[in-house]
């Protein structure tokens, strides 16, 4: 099996470099997996004046999984739209079809200690995002700005869903809400948005016909905002299109009071290679320091073990060993602490044995 | 000067019910303004088979100002599409105009007990939210549901802006600005949507040609969910587009521990009339028990007496009526009170001499 790796910019390069210990751990007592690598984002504008090229993307669609670091960053934001290091970030997730991605938002038992520090901390929060990832707004088309005769400009995006786009997506939901609490909360604006009837129409159908004892049920965006304030805990597993995903997930991760322990993967039909990163970007602010928090990035291999490489044993021992070490007081200084970037990695690998 | 009334659905006639009765007493004590109603959202689907007539457009249009209550509720979910309450509301925004949507998120000092509620409260908050309200995705051309020839549906909107759309608001907001801290963030998703790149760029040349006395910053909207989680206090006024502000300005109500309490302004050119509403709902689950805060739609009057009725000293003496109640300890149930509508109407009339 081949794992890719994309470091990317900022502290990706520092956090992935700790998970490729991790990995390499595991190889050393025997898990079969090649580990690969690749430019990516604003590297690879440095380097090949595209954030990614056709040789990396065939590249990554021929691996097993393909863990990144994160991308973009101060020297890249005028580059033209279509150049970007985030625009190369949607080349790939469209070219490998990972059109579900999952993204936990939850708060480690360990750090509870975090409230002493001012930062949210909702005890006991574990919500599962099902994020729509390859569709709507982000990639329908027309899109594109353009000067009128007046003078004026018009900017354009399409939301566009069909109704096998929002089923696959509802599908992988389900099937993981079975593994979970059965119940999912899929969130819309219906109210306003044809697209948005469609989503909450196609999810119950699909619901109706296969998932009889998944409890389903429908949210507005802007209440699930709300909701998410007033009562985070109320969500096992929250599905959500491209646009309302990106923003809801992150105002949960929030809540954990630790973005740097946050992993996600981005998955697609089964037997495909899934896309796993941190849910942090790239901390322009911290790069270079040494002192990101490496965890998401270990997290987010753990998840490829599982989703992707038929490990789930493997992921297990990873998660284990990175609550171990937070248990035992490893601290980043994101987390109040003040361990390295390699130091956290080190009292993991410890654990891990 | 006419102020029109659209009471509504659910709890939308209780509330305005008060606000009706403390323009009474202004009235009374010399305010020239007629208070005139009409059927609004469900109420006017029940009675005339649509949400809103022709002749309440007209008539909302010719008024100095529309304070409405909330609409819609479980009794109109299965009508078509385009002829729920939210679409009466849509119609109503669109025809009026009313392009700049003013929603306050502000805690008042008086509630800090709130947290001893167990609800959210953070104290000092004050952040107001400038939203595009007739413009974006809302109601962007195509749009639609149609079923393709392999059988599948496929269902679209359009989020469109023009610089002209972009630079009136952000016009409004920085006017706004000036009136308060003279900084204003902005929100857009510019790194994955080029009408998102359009609006940061139109913003910002707006900025630079004609409000340079402005701190304007930009940020991503889903960073901006994060930030408003992790430290909402940065914030003193937002701009953003429609269905963005829809959103975050949510969220961030909630923040305050008290939806009841916020009122919001639509407005639109000089001289047109403005459009005022509690940014709470029809409150289905507590409609007709008389027990919803009053307050939201007191303090949305005041917004019109401010905003279109050339008042500002009497909306300044509404606002203070209201707090003072508040002071002087009365609370409806969703503040941890037993007051009821009215009674906490008669505390704020009794405040407001
Ligand atoms: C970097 C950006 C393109 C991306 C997105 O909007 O999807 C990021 O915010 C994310 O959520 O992974
Ligand atoms: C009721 C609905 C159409 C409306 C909107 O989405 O604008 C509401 O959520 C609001 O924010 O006023």
């Amino acid at each position: 099996k081949t794992l890719l790796l994309l470091p990317g910019d900022g502290i990706g390069p520092e956090v992935t470099a700790v998970a490729r210990r991790v990995a390499g751990r595991l190889i050393a007592q025997g898990l079969a997996l090649q580990v690969e690598d690749a430019l990516f984002g604003g590297a690879a504008i440095d380097a090949e004046g595209a954030p990614i090229s056709d040789e990396t993307i065939a590249r990554a669609k021929a691996a097993d999984a393909v863990l990144m670091g994160a991308v973009g960053g101060p020297a890249w934001v005028d580059q033209p739209f279509d150049n970007r290091p985030e625009a190369g970030l949607l080349k790939l997730r469209a070219a490998m079809n990972v059109y579900a991605n999952l993204r936990p938002a939850r708060c480690f038992a360990a750090l509870a200690d975090a409230s002493s520090l001012k930062r949210i901390f909702v005890e006991g929060l574990d919500i599962m995002f099902v994020r729509e990832l390859t569709g709507g707004v982000y990639f329908g088309e027309p899109r594109g700005i353009e000067t009128l005769e007046n003078g004026e400009r018009r900017g354009v995006n399409t939301h566009v869903y069909t109704s096998s786009e929002i089923r696959r997506v509802a599908r992988a939901a389900f099937e993981l809400a079975r593994t979970r609490k059965n119940e999912v909360v899929s969130a819309e604006k219906g109210n306003v948005m044809e697209a948005g009837l469609l989503w909450r129409e196609e999810v119950q159908a699909l619901r109706d016909a296969e998932y009889p004892d998944i409890k389903l049920s429908h949210m507005l965006a802007d209440n699930m905002a709300m909701q998410l304030v007033k009562n985070p805990r109320q969500f096992d597993l929250i599905l959500t299109d491209n646009l309302f995903g990106d923003i809801l997930s992150d105002q949960a991760a929030m809540l954990t009071g630790s973005l740097g322990m946050l992993p996600s993967a981005a998955i697609g039909d089964a037997g495909k290679p899934g896309l796993y990163e941190p849910i942090h970007g790239s901390a322009p602010d911290i790069a270079g320091r040494g002192v990101a928090n490496p965890s998401a990035a270990i997290l987010s291999f753990a998840m490829a073990l599982r989703y992707s490489l038929g490990r789930a044993d493997l992921a297990d021992r990873v998660e284990a060993a990175v609550s171990a070490a937070l248990d035992a007081g490893a601290r980043t200084p994101d987390l109040g602490g003040t361990m390295s970037t390699a130091a956290m990695g080190d009292a993991v690998l410890a654990k891990l044995g």
